[in-house]
């Protein structure tokens, strides 16, 4: 099998009527249609072997996450995805992986009706990198920029289960015997599309939680020149952290353990109701984690009593990161 | 120097103002403006060290040969570029390439006011991929499937150049003593985006030369359900080609080469003349170099003889290809 009988096999069997890919795959580029009144959404996310994942997880599940990690980025804009190009770098071919990756990938791009239109494929150390666009209707897109003093800081789901999973694999807990719901956190993140999209003229600023809820608050506040002032005793601790023993213990995954694919965002206080609401329908927990402030520092509070020093060296992940 | 120093400092310098950029680096994803009336085209590249560089070249040249790719597969629509995001897959922070690299990809990027929107900086095996994005009117953009029976074939600039120095590096001449001339074509083609655009409601298929004449002929013919002979004594070889004996040596250069990224392209023979004249303004050698006859296979004619023969083994580039 070569290169072009690669793409046939294996990437050409989506099938979903797409009406906004005029032409897909085979050509020199993909062509869209982007509809009138809409903006364009691109991001893009790669994920290298040994350091993104483990190179013996299963394929299908780094299908299904390169492109979750993506669509994340595409619900932190409140936009709707719509077509992906996939950059696959592989050592070799091996028919029974790309069966498997390539299940796991159209499995979380149908969920979406996303259509694959494009990519490369190149030989080289294993290198997973795809591009989504997407639309959102002119000026309704959900930056980083918006949060204003006064605004309730909100986060979707729950925090740390993947942080603590991948701590538990790392002390040679085998990934068959991790407890299937922090598992599912680690290798099957779930995109919170529809309520980037429900969030729509609702919340000032949004991002989402994959560098560690510290971190990416830090990328909010920087980007709307604004603090936040944390309740940490409100986070919405992952079920698989109750097996430790105290808040201190679990504290630091949820704080800084980063993949959880959340969205963290602000809204004023007139929205509270309307977004409380928001979550029976959409079957996602939404809790109240903090405040915006002035001035550009993160503060922790436990029970309204600051703890930040405790939590200072609990910065998330950073690639080249020093330490 | 972290992952958020890298991009402040390399990758956020370029300032042109292009009014399709809503919202550039900085945020989970970029907003882009599509004009009304226009398709987006989109495609992506990736280049791998030891594959498709040599680890010791320099990051000016694989910047700029990076963007340059990219955009010779917008030209092969006959879109205008707009936007690119950038996966950077690097062992470690070296700052010196990444200053030179920079350079090199905003020296092409900014030749065709596109504007890097975003990206992602990974740590791994050194292995870059660029994104691009582009704007072509509905129903203009120049497909490979249009070629009809009775077409001319035609082909820009100069074939088998890059394949040439890539050649003579490899039987150990120095890259600073190879002929100025082909070690450009080598390391800094040029994408011929103006062509493509000039091209529109002319040409009836298009598509780059990158894995090399045959090989992408093949394509074009594939798509468009038709052959081509083509008449090799036509071929506008590189003029670094001279130095070699006969055609026979010359030749394979120029049909199996690959990295030319010159637009192989039909057009019915009532646009020979308006094709002909668009060489002067824009600089490009324009050549006809063929046919487009009914069937699925390629031949090739020396002076009116088939030396199909003599040719079948050049294929072109093909990566996991069994030989």
């Amino acid at each position: 099998m070569d290169e072009f009988g690669l793409i046939q096999q294996y990437f050409k069997r989506q099938n979903i009527p797409n009406s906004k890919v005029i032409l897909g795959v085979g050509d020199d580029a993909a062509i869209l249609k982007v509809s009138e009144g809409q903006s364009l959404v691109a991001c893009v996310d790669t994920m290298v072997s040994g350091v993104h994942f483990h190179p013996d997880v299963s394929p299908s599940s780094l299908g299904y996450k390169l492109a979750m990690v993506n669509l994340s980025d595409i619900a932190a804009m409140g936009a709707t995805p719509v077509w992906a190009t996939l950059c696959l770098t592989l050592p070799g071919i091996d028919e029974a992986w790309l069966e498997s990756f390539s299940n796991g990938l159209f499995e979380a791009l149908d969920k979406c009706n996303v259509q694959l239109v494009g990519g490369d494929t190149t030989k080289g150390p294993m290198t997973l990198s795809l591009q989504l666009g997407g639309e959102v209707v002119h000026d309704k897109a959900l930056a980083r920029h918006g949060a204003t003093v006064g605004d309730d800081v909100w986060v979707s789901g729950s925090l740390g289960g993947a942080a603590y999973a991948l701590d538990l694999l790392a002390k040679s807990t085998s990934i068959d015997t991790l407890q299937s719901g922090s598992r599912l956190r680690l290798e099957r993140p779930e995109a919170r599309v529809e309520l980037g999209l429900a969030l729509q003229g609702l919340a000032s600023a949004c991002i989402d939680v994959s560098d560690g809820l510290l971190a990416d608050a830090g990328h909010l506040c920087a980007s709307s020149k604004v603090a936040v002032d944390f309740e940490l005793s409100a986070l919405p601790l992952h079920p698989s952290l109750s097996e430790l023993n105290s808040p201190d213990m679990a504290l630091p995954y949820a704080l800084a353990g980063g993949d959880d694919y959340e969205l963290l965002f602000t809204a004023g206080s007139a929205q509270c109701g309307k977004i409380a609401e928001l979550s029976g329908p959409l079957g996602i927990e939404l809790t109240k984690i903090g405040s915006v402030l002035n001035g550009g520092v993160i503060r922790c509070l436990y029970n309204g009593a600051d703890v930040s020093a405790d939590h200072q060296h609990l910065r998330g992940f950073n690639h080249f990161s020093p330490h």
